[in-house]
Protein backbone atom coordinates (compact mmCIF):
# COMPACT_ATOMS: atom_id res chain seq x y z
CA UNK A 1 0.00 0.00 0.00
CA UNK A 2 2.32 2.51 0.45
CA UNK A 3 3.91 3.96 -2.33
CA UNK A 4 7.23 6.07 -0.94
CA UNK A 5 8.78 8.45 -2.77
CA UNK A 6 12.75 9.26 -1.70
CA UNK A 7 14.16 11.83 -3.01
CA UNK A 8 17.94 12.33 -2.33
CA UNK A 9 21.35 13.87 -3.71
CA UNK A 10 22.27 12.72 -7.56
CA UNK A 11 25.55 12.21 -5.80
CA UNK A 12 24.52 9.09 -3.80
CA UNK A 13 25.84 6.25 -4.07
CA UNK A 14 24.20 3.20 -5.78
CA UNK A 15 24.92 1.28 -2.61
CA UNK A 16 23.24 4.42 -0.41
CA UNK A 17 20.31 4.38 -2.58
CA UNK A 18 19.82 0.95 -2.08
CA UNK A 19 20.20 1.39 1.70
CA UNK A 20 17.65 4.00 1.66
CA UNK A 21 15.22 2.19 0.07
CA UNK A 22 15.82 -0.91 2.26
CA UNK A 23 15.51 1.47 5.42
CA UNK A 24 12.52 2.71 4.84
CA UNK A 25 10.88 -0.62 3.97
CA UNK A 26 12.22 -2.01 6.83
CA UNK A 27 10.88 -0.10 9.38
CA UNK A 28 6.82 0.04 7.13
CA UNK A 29 7.24 -3.48 7.30
CA UNK A 30 8.42 -4.10 11.42
CA UNK A 31 5.99 -0.95 12.49
CA UNK A 32 3.30 -0.06 9.88
CA UNK A 33 2.61 -4.06 9.45
CA UNK A 34 3.13 -3.34 5.29
CA UNK A 35 3.19 -7.29 3.83
CA UNK A 36 6.83 -7.73 2.83
CA UNK A 37 5.90 -7.23 -1.11
CA UNK A 38 4.17 -4.56 -0.36
CA UNK A 39 6.88 -2.45 -2.13
CA UNK A 40 6.46 0.32 -4.54
CA UNK A 41 9.16 3.36 -4.44
CA UNK A 42 10.25 5.84 -7.08
CA UNK A 43 13.71 7.13 -6.29
CA UNK A 44 14.11 10.76 -6.97
CA UNK A 45 17.93 11.73 -8.23
CA UNK A 46 18.28 15.62 -7.49
CA UNK A 47 20.84 18.06 -8.28
CA UNK A 48 21.91 20.21 -5.68
CA UNK A 49 19.67 23.04 -6.67
CA UNK A 50 16.77 20.99 -6.87
CA UNK A 51 16.40 19.86 -3.33
CA UNK A 52 16.17 22.97 -1.22
CA UNK A 53 16.49 22.55 2.60
CA UNK A 54 16.58 25.42 5.09
CA UNK A 55 19.78 24.81 6.98
CA UNK A 56 18.14 24.39 10.56
CA UNK A 57 14.43 24.54 11.45
CA UNK A 58 12.83 23.90 14.65
CA UNK A 59 16.31 22.90 16.00
CA UNK A 60 17.16 20.08 14.14
CA UNK A 61 20.59 21.48 11.82
CA UNK A 62 20.27 20.16 7.82
CA UNK A 63 23.26 19.70 5.85
CA UNK A 64 23.24 19.87 2.09
CA UNK A 65 22.76 16.31 1.82
CA UNK A 66 19.10 15.62 3.08
CA UNK A 67 16.82 12.58 2.40
CA UNK A 68 13.07 13.19 1.70
CA UNK A 69 10.77 10.31 2.28
CA UNK A 70 7.14 11.00 1.46
CA UNK A 71 4.64 8.07 1.36
CA UNK A 72 1.06 7.34 0.40
CA UNK A 73 -0.23 5.62 3.04
CA UNK A 74 -3.56 4.57 4.25
CA UNK A 75 -5.47 6.27 6.82
CA UNK A 76 -5.86 5.64 10.65
CA UNK A 77 -3.01 4.95 12.02
CA UNK A 78 -2.24 5.85 15.41
CA UNK A 79 0.23 9.17 16.07
CA UNK A 80 2.57 6.91 18.00
CA UNK A 81 3.10 4.50 15.71
CA UNK A 82 3.70 7.09 13.39
CA UNK A 83 6.65 8.48 15.88
CA UNK A 84 7.90 5.39 15.91
CA UNK A 85 8.05 5.21 12.72
CA UNK A 86 10.08 8.12 11.65
CA UNK A 87 12.10 7.28 14.25
CA UNK A 88 13.00 4.17 13.20
CA UNK A 89 13.23 5.20 9.20
CA UNK A 90 15.84 7.96 10.27
CA UNK A 91 17.97 5.38 12.35
CA UNK A 92 17.72 2.71 9.58
CA UNK A 93 19.13 5.33 7.18
CA UNK A 94 21.82 6.77 9.58
CA UNK A 95 22.85 3.60 10.46
CA UNK A 96 23.27 1.87 6.71
CA UNK A 97 24.17 5.28 4.92
CA UNK A 98 26.15 8.21 5.09
CA UNK A 99 23.13 10.48 5.84
CA UNK A 100 22.56 12.02 9.48
CA UNK A 101 19.52 11.12 11.00
CA UNK A 102 18.56 14.84 11.30
CA UNK A 103 18.53 15.14 7.23
CA UNK A 104 15.67 12.32 6.95
CA UNK A 105 12.44 14.68 5.97
CA UNK A 106 9.58 13.02 6.41
CA UNK A 107 5.86 12.95 5.37
CA UNK A 108 2.72 11.00 5.24
CA UNK A 109 0.23 11.34 2.35
CA UNK A 110 -3.01 9.76 4.13
CA UNK A 111 -5.13 8.14 1.33
CA UNK A 112 -8.61 5.94 1.58
CA UNK A 113 -7.87 2.00 0.89
CA UNK A 114 -9.90 2.49 -2.16
CA UNK A 115 -7.24 4.52 -3.41
CA UNK A 116 -5.34 2.19 -5.16
CA UNK A 117 -4.46 -0.45 -7.79
CA UNK A 118 -1.60 -2.86 -7.39
CA UNK A 119 -2.05 -4.20 -11.08
CA UNK A 120 -4.43 -5.79 -13.49
CA UNK A 121 -7.18 -2.75 -12.99
CA UNK A 122 -8.40 -4.44 -10.09
CA UNK A 123 -8.63 -2.33 -7.00
CA UNK A 124 -7.30 -5.14 -4.58
CA UNK A 125 -8.01 -3.52 -1.02
CA UNK A 126 -11.24 -2.28 -2.29
CA UNK A 127 -12.17 -6.22 -3.60
CA UNK A 128 -11.32 -7.40 -0.04
CA UNK A 129 -12.87 -5.09 2.07
CA UNK A 130 -15.78 -5.85 0.67
CA UNK A 131 -15.14 -9.91 0.66
CA UNK A 132 -14.48 -9.09 4.74
CA UNK A 133 -17.86 -6.97 4.77
CA UNK A 134 -19.78 -9.72 3.18
CA UNK A 135 -18.46 -12.43 5.46
CA UNK A 136 -19.11 -10.39 8.60
CA UNK A 137 -22.43 -10.08 7.43
CA UNK A 138 -23.33 -13.94 6.91
CA UNK B 1 -8.67 18.88 -12.24
CA UNK B 2 -6.47 15.92 -11.82
CA UNK B 3 -2.89 16.51 -11.35
CA UNK B 4 -1.40 13.02 -12.71
CA UNK B 5 1.86 12.02 -11.78
CA UNK B 6 3.09 8.78 -14.26
CA UNK B 7 6.61 7.69 -13.47
CA UNK B 8 8.27 4.72 -16.02
CA UNK B 9 11.25 3.27 -17.30
CA UNK B 10 13.87 5.71 -18.76
CA UNK B 11 13.88 2.89 -21.79
CA UNK B 12 10.24 3.64 -22.55
CA UNK B 13 10.09 5.42 -25.89
CA UNK B 14 8.36 8.48 -27.30
CA UNK B 15 5.41 6.53 -28.91
CA UNK B 16 4.88 4.30 -25.47
CA UNK B 17 5.15 7.15 -23.37
CA UNK B 18 2.53 9.43 -25.17
CA UNK B 19 0.11 6.36 -25.30
CA UNK B 20 0.37 5.96 -21.55
CA UNK B 21 0.00 9.56 -20.85
CA UNK B 22 -3.24 9.41 -23.56
CA UNK B 23 -4.78 6.40 -21.81
CA UNK B 24 -4.37 8.16 -18.50
CA UNK B 25 -6.43 10.83 -19.76
CA UNK B 26 -9.10 9.00 -21.36
CA UNK B 27 -9.93 6.95 -18.76
CA UNK B 28 -10.42 9.95 -16.67
CA UNK B 29 -12.35 11.85 -19.65
CA UNK B 30 -14.62 8.97 -19.65
CA UNK B 31 -15.32 7.79 -16.20
CA UNK B 32 -14.75 10.37 -14.33
CA UNK B 33 -15.94 13.18 -15.97
CA UNK B 34 -13.01 15.23 -16.36
CA UNK B 35 -13.09 17.87 -19.15
CA UNK B 36 -10.77 17.21 -22.40
CA UNK B 37 -8.69 20.07 -21.26
CA UNK B 38 -8.70 19.11 -18.23
CA UNK B 39 -5.04 17.50 -18.95
CA UNK B 40 -2.12 17.87 -16.46
CA UNK B 41 0.47 14.94 -16.40
CA UNK B 42 4.21 15.23 -14.85
CA UNK B 43 6.10 12.39 -16.56
CA UNK B 44 8.83 10.80 -14.62
CA UNK B 45 11.80 8.74 -16.66
CA UNK B 46 13.04 6.20 -13.90
CA UNK B 47 16.55 4.71 -14.42
CA UNK B 48 15.69 0.58 -13.12
CA UNK B 49 16.78 1.15 -9.44
CA UNK B 50 14.65 4.35 -8.88
CA UNK B 51 11.43 2.16 -9.59
CA UNK B 52 10.90 -0.26 -7.04
CA UNK B 53 8.94 -2.85 -7.34
CA UNK B 54 8.39 -6.43 -5.20
CA UNK B 55 7.47 -8.74 -8.18
CA UNK B 56 4.34 -10.29 -6.77
CA UNK B 57 1.77 -8.49 -4.30
CA UNK B 58 -1.43 -9.66 -3.48
CA UNK B 59 -1.21 -12.50 -6.40
CA UNK B 60 -0.47 -9.98 -8.84
CA UNK B 61 3.19 -10.40 -10.65
CA UNK B 62 5.44 -7.61 -11.35
CA UNK B 63 8.15 -7.59 -14.46
CA UNK B 64 10.85 -4.72 -14.00
CA UNK B 65 8.51 -2.54 -16.75
CA UNK B 66 6.06 -1.08 -14.26
CA UNK B 67 4.18 2.42 -14.96
CA UNK B 68 3.20 4.13 -11.85
CA UNK B 69 0.07 6.29 -11.99
CA UNK B 70 -0.78 8.63 -8.95
CA UNK B 71 -3.36 11.14 -9.36
CA UNK B 72 -4.60 13.92 -6.85
CA UNK B 73 -8.29 14.24 -7.95
CA UNK B 74 -11.44 16.05 -6.14
CA UNK B 75 -12.96 13.92 -3.72
CA UNK B 76 -16.42 11.64 -3.42
CA UNK B 77 -16.29 9.70 -6.22
CA UNK B 78 -18.02 6.17 -5.73
CA UNK B 79 -15.82 3.42 -5.30
CA UNK B 80 -17.63 1.50 -8.35
CA UNK B 81 -16.54 4.30 -10.25
CA UNK B 82 -12.97 4.45 -8.98
CA UNK B 83 -12.41 0.89 -9.95
CA UNK B 84 -14.06 1.69 -13.25
CA UNK B 85 -11.01 3.94 -13.96
CA UNK B 86 -8.46 1.65 -13.13
CA UNK B 87 -9.55 -1.26 -15.25
CA UNK B 88 -9.87 1.37 -17.99
CA UNK B 89 -6.46 2.69 -17.22
CA UNK B 90 -4.78 -0.83 -17.37
CA UNK B 91 -6.48 -1.93 -20.40
CA UNK B 92 -5.85 1.13 -22.39
CA UNK B 93 -2.46 1.39 -21.66
CA UNK B 94 -1.98 -2.86 -21.83
CA UNK B 95 -3.57 -2.38 -25.24
CA UNK B 96 -1.47 0.42 -26.87
CA UNK B 97 1.86 -0.34 -25.28
CA UNK B 98 4.17 -2.90 -24.85
CA UNK B 99 3.37 -2.41 -20.99
CA UNK B 100 1.12 -5.96 -19.17
CA UNK B 101 -1.98 -4.28 -17.42
CA UNK B 102 -0.24 -6.36 -13.99
CA UNK B 103 2.61 -3.92 -14.17
CA UNK B 104 -0.01 -0.65 -13.94
CA UNK B 105 0.18 0.67 -10.77
CA UNK B 106 -2.40 3.22 -9.49
CA UNK B 107 -2.78 5.92 -6.58
CA UNK B 108 -5.44 8.34 -6.12
CA UNK B 109 -4.73 11.24 -3.79
CA UNK B 110 -8.30 12.96 -3.39
CA UNK B 111 -8.24 16.25 -2.24
CA UNK B 112 -10.62 19.25 -2.29
CA UNK B 113 -11.91 21.64 -4.99
CA UNK B 114 -10.68 24.43 -3.42
CA UNK B 115 -6.98 23.22 -3.72
CA UNK B 116 -6.68 23.86 -7.11
CA UNK B 117 -5.55 26.68 -9.55
CA UNK B 118 -5.22 26.38 -13.13
CA UNK B 119 -3.60 29.78 -13.68
CA UNK B 120 -3.92 33.29 -13.41
CA UNK B 121 -3.61 32.51 -9.71
CA UNK B 122 -7.13 32.22 -9.36
CA UNK B 123 -9.28 29.54 -7.50
CA UNK B 124 -11.50 28.74 -10.62
CA UNK B 125 -13.28 25.29 -8.76
CA UNK B 126 -13.32 27.52 -5.58
CA UNK B 127 -15.14 30.47 -7.53
CA UNK B 128 -17.21 28.08 -9.57
CA UNK B 129 -18.75 26.66 -6.26
CA UNK B 130 -19.36 30.43 -4.35
CA UNK B 131 -20.90 30.91 -8.00
CA UNK B 132 -23.22 28.24 -7.87
CA UNK B 133 -23.84 28.75 -4.13
CA UNK B 134 -24.94 32.12 -4.95
CA UNK B 135 -27.31 30.84 -7.61
CA UNK B 136 -29.00 28.41 -5.77
CA UNK B 137 -30.00 30.68 -3.33
CA UNK B 138 -31.33 33.49 -5.31
CA UNK C 1 5.42 22.21 6.72
CA UNK C 2 4.77 22.21 3.60
CA UNK C 3 6.64 20.01 1.58
CA UNK C 4 6.48 21.86 -1.66
CA UNK C 5 7.52 20.33 -5.69
CA UNK C 6 7.99 22.43 -8.23
CA UNK C 7 8.27 21.14 -12.06
CA UNK C 8 9.26 23.28 -14.97
CA UNK C 9 10.54 22.74 -17.80
CA UNK C 10 14.29 21.49 -18.34
CA UNK C 11 15.63 24.39 -20.47
CA UNK C 12 14.82 27.25 -17.51
CA UNK C 13 17.67 29.08 -16.35
CA UNK C 14 19.48 28.69 -12.92
CA UNK C 15 18.12 31.82 -12.14
CA UNK C 16 14.40 31.43 -13.26
CA UNK C 17 14.57 28.27 -11.26
CA UNK C 18 15.70 30.28 -7.56
CA UNK C 19 13.41 32.95 -8.38
CA UNK C 20 10.40 30.58 -8.76
CA UNK C 21 11.56 28.52 -5.11
CA UNK C 22 12.27 32.22 -3.81
CA UNK C 23 8.54 33.57 -4.94
CA UNK C 24 6.77 30.08 -3.80
CA UNK C 25 8.55 30.75 -0.29
CA UNK C 26 7.32 34.19 -0.60
CA UNK C 27 3.73 33.33 -0.53
CA UNK C 28 3.52 30.64 1.70
CA UNK C 29 5.46 32.85 4.35
CA UNK C 30 3.41 35.97 4.01
CA UNK C 31 0.39 34.12 3.63
CA UNK C 32 0.58 30.70 5.75
CA UNK C 33 2.29 32.32 7.84
CA UNK C 34 4.77 29.39 7.27
CA UNK C 35 8.10 29.91 9.08
CA UNK C 36 11.19 31.40 7.46
CA UNK C 37 13.06 28.56 7.91
CA UNK C 38 10.10 26.02 6.88
CA UNK C 39 11.30 25.43 3.58
CA UNK C 40 11.36 21.91 1.46
CA UNK C 41 11.30 21.75 -1.86
CA UNK C 42 11.97 19.35 -4.81
CA UNK C 43 12.51 20.77 -8.16
CA UNK C 44 12.18 18.67 -11.40
CA UNK C 45 13.20 19.53 -14.37
CA UNK C 46 10.84 17.82 -17.30
CA UNK C 47 11.58 17.64 -21.18
CA UNK C 48 8.81 18.76 -22.87
CA UNK C 49 6.93 15.40 -23.40
CA UNK C 50 7.60 14.94 -19.83
CA UNK C 51 4.93 18.20 -18.81
CA UNK C 52 1.55 17.77 -20.16
CA UNK C 53 -0.86 20.45 -20.09
CA UNK C 54 -3.90 21.89 -22.40
CA UNK C 55 -3.62 24.87 -24.41
CA UNK C 56 -6.40 26.14 -22.77
CA UNK C 57 -8.95 25.55 -19.68
CA UNK C 58 -11.56 27.11 -17.83
CA UNK C 59 -10.88 30.36 -20.38
CA UNK C 60 -6.89 30.08 -19.08
CA UNK C 61 -4.27 29.87 -22.41
CA UNK C 62 -1.40 27.54 -21.51
CA UNK C 63 2.01 27.76 -23.22
CA UNK C 64 4.67 24.86 -23.37
CA UNK C 65 6.05 26.45 -20.51
CA UNK C 66 4.27 25.94 -17.16
CA UNK C 67 5.30 25.82 -13.85
CA UNK C 68 3.20 23.15 -11.86
CA UNK C 69 3.20 23.44 -8.25
CA UNK C 70 2.29 20.79 -5.19
CA UNK C 71 2.73 21.32 -1.76
CA UNK C 72 1.93 19.16 1.26
CA UNK C 73 0.41 21.53 3.97
CA UNK C 74 -1.39 21.09 6.98
CA UNK C 75 -5.15 21.33 7.05
CA UNK C 76 -7.93 24.10 7.45
CA UNK C 77 -6.85 26.94 5.99
CA UNK C 78 -9.71 29.06 4.92
CA UNK C 79 -10.39 29.08 1.14
CA UNK C 80 -9.94 33.13 1.09
CA UNK C 81 -6.48 32.99 2.50
CA UNK C 82 -5.60 29.76 -0.48
CA UNK C 83 -7.40 32.34 -2.98
CA UNK C 84 -4.40 34.86 -1.57
CA UNK C 85 -2.17 32.48 -1.78
CA UNK C 86 -2.60 30.88 -5.78
CA UNK C 87 -2.87 35.14 -6.53
CA UNK C 88 0.61 35.71 -4.97
CA UNK C 89 2.40 32.73 -6.38
CA UNK C 90 1.85 33.77 -9.77
CA UNK C 91 1.98 36.88 -8.96
CA UNK C 92 5.63 36.36 -7.50
CA UNK C 93 6.40 34.18 -10.14
CA UNK C 94 5.24 36.08 -13.23
CA UNK C 95 6.99 39.32 -11.27
CA UNK C 96 10.22 37.52 -11.53
CA UNK C 97 10.58 35.36 -14.41
CA UNK C 98 10.04 34.62 -18.11
CA UNK C 99 7.07 33.00 -17.03
CA UNK C 100 3.47 33.99 -17.33
CA UNK C 101 0.99 33.86 -14.04
CA UNK C 102 -1.34 31.94 -16.49
CA UNK C 103 1.35 29.27 -16.57
CA UNK C 104 1.61 28.89 -13.09
CA UNK C 105 -0.67 25.24 -12.38
CA UNK C 106 -1.30 24.98 -8.42
CA UNK C 107 -2.28 22.10 -6.23
CA UNK C 108 -2.66 21.70 -2.33
CA UNK C 109 -2.49 18.44 -0.47
CA UNK C 110 -3.72 18.89 2.85
CA UNK C 111 -2.23 16.19 5.13
CA UNK C 112 -2.16 15.98 9.24
CA UNK C 113 0.37 17.77 11.65
CA UNK C 114 1.14 14.37 12.87
CA UNK C 115 2.14 13.38 9.39
CA UNK C 116 5.53 15.50 9.43
CA UNK C 117 8.84 14.56 9.89
CA UNK C 118 11.99 17.60 9.84
CA UNK C 119 14.81 15.48 10.84
CA UNK C 120 16.05 13.31 14.17
CA UNK C 121 13.25 11.00 13.34
CA UNK C 122 10.95 13.00 15.81
CA UNK C 123 7.32 14.21 14.53
CA UNK C 124 7.89 17.76 16.02
CA UNK C 125 4.26 18.86 15.45
CA UNK C 126 2.90 16.24 17.43
CA UNK C 127 5.44 16.64 19.97
CA UNK C 128 4.56 20.30 19.96
CA UNK C 129 0.91 19.93 20.30
CA UNK C 130 1.03 17.40 22.71
CA UNK C 131 2.67 19.78 24.52
CA UNK C 132 0.53 22.88 24.34
CA UNK C 133 -2.40 20.06 25.46
CA UNK C 134 -0.76 19.28 28.33
CA UNK C 135 0.13 23.16 28.79
CA UNK C 136 -3.99 24.15 28.44
CA UNK C 137 -4.69 21.54 30.63
CA UNK C 138 -3.04 22.34 34.00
Amino acid sequence: MPLVRIDLPAATSTADVAAVSHAVHRALVELFNVPEDDRFQLIGRRQPDELVCAPRYLGIEHSDQVVVVQMAVSPGRPVALKEQLYARIAAGIAGSTRFRADDVIINLVETLRENWSFGGGIAQYAVQDRDRAAGGAS
